[in-house]
């Protein structure tokens, strides 16, 4: 219970912009892909997989994002996800990104499940939820 | 008063994901692309000399989105700016994001003015101020 | 015949590096967009309706570009494209990149025409080829 | 004396286009991001202090890219690096790019060094060319 998904990005070249910081809609590529790698290390479902093979998506459906601290290339950034509410057929996940120890920036999103075929919500799976339950704190 | 400025954007295959509809941190590149031409054409203050002759710059400090129906290739996404506050050293935004004239997401940033060189805020400046404030509304 | 098609682009924030010129690849992004425009306008028709209608795409065999100059944002890329070399399912094409009328970039690509669901080059379509013929030059 | 560069990138949603496969432009940007890795690892000189400390850049000059095979999301690309010629102020690089063994794309690129401030070519210096020199082959 409790468990918090470390994800750790090392900040390219390419992530920054002419003031040499992060363009800040690359955190979001950076959260997603962290989201990723929670669904496949943290979740044991990789999202290829259930993209593939069980036609579940996970669209975002309302994101936020707070930046305190700017990141340079060379920096490294350590998101810390954990889920902050499970709905029947949505999760909430929070993402605190840190470079050092010290907070730079944090996410709020709202994932929905759907199916891809039909284009309609559907609830987590049930092999999910309890998987998705092991990272829920405030 | 109470201008609000309109900029389309052609939705390209390569802002698309596998599931064939818009991955969604390309809409924050979008309303970038957005603000870009809101400078250039609204404010008659393009960013590239902002950044170049002034050492200007204007980072996002908090951002939101609200996806409510996705966007696909071949769809043009008309996005209608205008500024919700003025503060000393930065403004807030809120972008509707339509096609058809039916909205599909709705985006609320703050950006803020800082002085590239010393890394510090600094108040709007001032020939800028009246002009930003023809766009302001609730 | 000996049509050349021209498209424009801003060189945006976005598309720049912490060295403030466009990092390379996304000149490639650039050229696709040329491309979906020559598609669109040029050959009459929308890759998305190829893509979604016909089930036919056009993925990238090989590619090759020499940059000469560097762009830096706010300069307008124009893109020339002509076409080099019609086979039976590929189709080379040139573009050559100017700002103000001096050469900036160059690039030799050539597409092939598959079947989507199938995986399998299948020959130029016969509606299309008369338009691509159209803008054959060497 | 004949060393390779070996590095692996997940494929990642974001890389891939509505027809499921690797949108041709990121395979480049993840041949930088292997070419960043390479400076650092490889050459002991990573490109962030390259580029901040020593003012000097590493421009692509030329690049040209095959691609015989796709890669979708969940493959893991690995990218074999080697240098196939140094000139005084360039070097010339090939990557190959292997799924499981089997080679999917090659790429060819010249990049250059720069001083960024003077924007004109430097030879390699002297502390790097022998690093350099250690991934060698034709």
């Amino acid at each position: 219970m409790n468990a918090v998904f470390v994800d750790e990005h090392l900040i390219r070249f390419s992530h920054c912009d002419p003031a040499g910081i992060v363009y800040f809609p690359e955190f979001f590529d950076l959260a997603h892909a962290t989201m990723e790698d929670w669904f496949a290390r943290g979740l044991q479902q990789p999202l290829p997989d259930l993209i593939r093979d069980r036609r579940i998506g996970t669209p975002t459906v309302t994101i936020q994002c707070d930046f305190a601290k700017p990141l340079r290339m060379g920096d490294t950034l350590r998101f810390e996800l954990h889920v902050t509410k499970i709905g029947n057929a949505s999760v909430q996940l929070a993402y605190v990104g840190k470079k050092d120890g010290t907070e730079h920036l944090r996410i709020k999103q709202t994932i929905a499940f759907v199916l891809l075929d039909a284009g309609t919500a559907t609830p987590i799976p049930e092999d999910l939820r309890p998987r998705i339950e092991a990272y829920l704190s405030k």
